[in-house]
């Protein structure tokens, strides 16, 4: 959605502020070995690492879209998950032109919709309508409904069907012991592993391991079904457990980030932070602070 | 000024996280070998640290000490460098016992006042008797004024006797190229080096290296003179750098951690924080995030 060469610039921009203390003082200056200085030899492995860190929309439930932007503006975050509230499900061709302006305005670039719950075919078709109409590859969606015990497999294999037609992929979003259809990563796998391969799931890392599950394992054992995943922390690995700024929680973020690079996710590792959600953005910062740096030294 | 209790007492809370999911589960449960879950043998060299993060006072000049309190609570930060703004030198007992008692209530710690600038010898007595009432024993002091270009030795030997009669450390504050009096480590080094050992530096490692020099080399190399440091990161090592969020700028942070351990150093690592001061509270916890990780990974 973003103009890739706008985007790249702006990315250029950042890493450009390494090379300004060479050219400042020239190559013969002495002070060019200025041990202060992160140099090309510094470690930082988050130039050209495979994933990018995003926020899921969900986060700023409470806020209009250009307050979202802004923000993302200020913490330097350029992926963002396309909820509902900022582009409704019934977006005519003119509302999304003008929602993708803001966007690219933005530097930011909308890389899926959802979540997205689908009581049935209809909202299935709908959901790939929009998906196609917005313009993205990815729908982060529910095979069912807020309380359903069971999954729903005439809507499972529409969404099947829709991916076939469309080529967008579907990601089944888990929800931890908060709810009972699709609860981790585990069941959703057992709903798909025999099914298109661009039926996978968004690995809530947070809701995973409230669950009891492993986040880590688990993004080991189905990378090539996992298409999104929600980045969080968690303060126990239980219903009671409830979301908190990242490296404060029991989340062993430098393993997590080891193991994204090892089975070479190359998806949206998205914030949904859930605490504070009145005025969550100093928590968020925190939060994408901490991950940077995970990140730079993981 | 806090009460220690008090203070490990929420320290320890912060640490319990880590004990919960063994507890929650027991120690015959297969879910406490989670890999996801931190364990004691997760890297994290943030416990036990000889040193600290603080807040430099001078970056909340635009707020009130409520205001300033609530976010550090916000942000799960204990040391404040006191300001004048937030308690006048004048201050009298009651006045300087309902200060405490607010940084009691918010758990933070006041380990040092100033930066102060002391134009004359009077002015270095009313700092240090005002030190004293405030019951620090770290004053942070320019021992001139803006806009000197040379030391003044009068102040200079005003503060050294004072710092005898009253054992309270005085630690010289250096401005980089915006001010001709002590720009840097090396400046200061040189005026306190054969004076008592309780007089030295401040050392403001963006400032610093704004003039040109390496901050990572002059904490080494004046290590036993650094009482106190200002954290921040510049987007160039010239008077045209500008402050910038932790981790954005070029400052090597986990060179400059590995450092601090490398020399013990014991004191507070405070972040002063000059963008945005009218507004500048999600890029102090993005910068509070990314040395928070840093710190554990270092």
């Amino acid at each position: 959605m973003v103009n890739r060469r706008t985007f790249l610039r702006s990315s250029l921009a950042g890493t450009a502020l390494l090379v300004i203390p060479f050219d400042a003082f020239g190559q013969t200056s002495p002070k060019s070995d200025n041990s202060t200085i992160k140099t090309s030899s510094s470690r930082d492995r988050s130039e050209g690492t495979s994933f990018h860190l995003g926020m899921a929309g969900y986060t700023f439930v409470k806020f209009d879209l250009d307050t979202t932007l802004a923000f993302m503006k200020k913490i330097d975050v350029h992926y963002l998950c396309i909820k509902d509230f900022h582009l409704p499900l019934d977006a005519d061709a003119e509302q999304i032109a003008a929602f993708k302006a803001k966007l690219e305005a933005a530097n930011v670039i909308g890389y899926a919709v959802g979540p997205i719950y689908m009581k049935d075919v209809a909202a299935v078709d709908k959901a790939f309508a929009y998906a196609q109409r917005v313009g993205v590859d990815l729908i982060v969606g529910v095979p069912g409904v807020w309380g359903d015990t069971t999954p729903n497999y005439e809507v499972l294999d529409r969404v099947e069907q829709k991916v076939k037609e469309t080529n967008i992929r579907y990601a089944i979003h888990l929800h931890g012991p908060d709810m009972t259809l699709y609860p981790d990563a585990t069941s959703i796998w057992n709903d798909v592993k025999d099914r298109d391969p661009r039926l996978g799931m968004c690995l809530d890392i947070g809701h995973n391991l409230r669950y009891g599950s492993d986040s880590i394992r688990d993004l080991k054992r189905y990378a090539k079904r996992v298409f999104d995943i929600h980045l969080k922390d968690v303060t126990a690995p239980t219903k009671e457990g409830h979301a908190i700024e990242l490296g404060r929680g029991i989340i062993d973020f430098p393993a997590f980030v080891k193991m994204l690079r090892k089975v070479g996710y190359k998806g949206s590792v998205s914030l949904e932070y859930e605490k504070d959600m009145n005025d969550p953005f100093i928590g968020i910062a925190e939060s994408v602070g901490y991950f940077k740096a995970i990140t730079e030294q993981g």
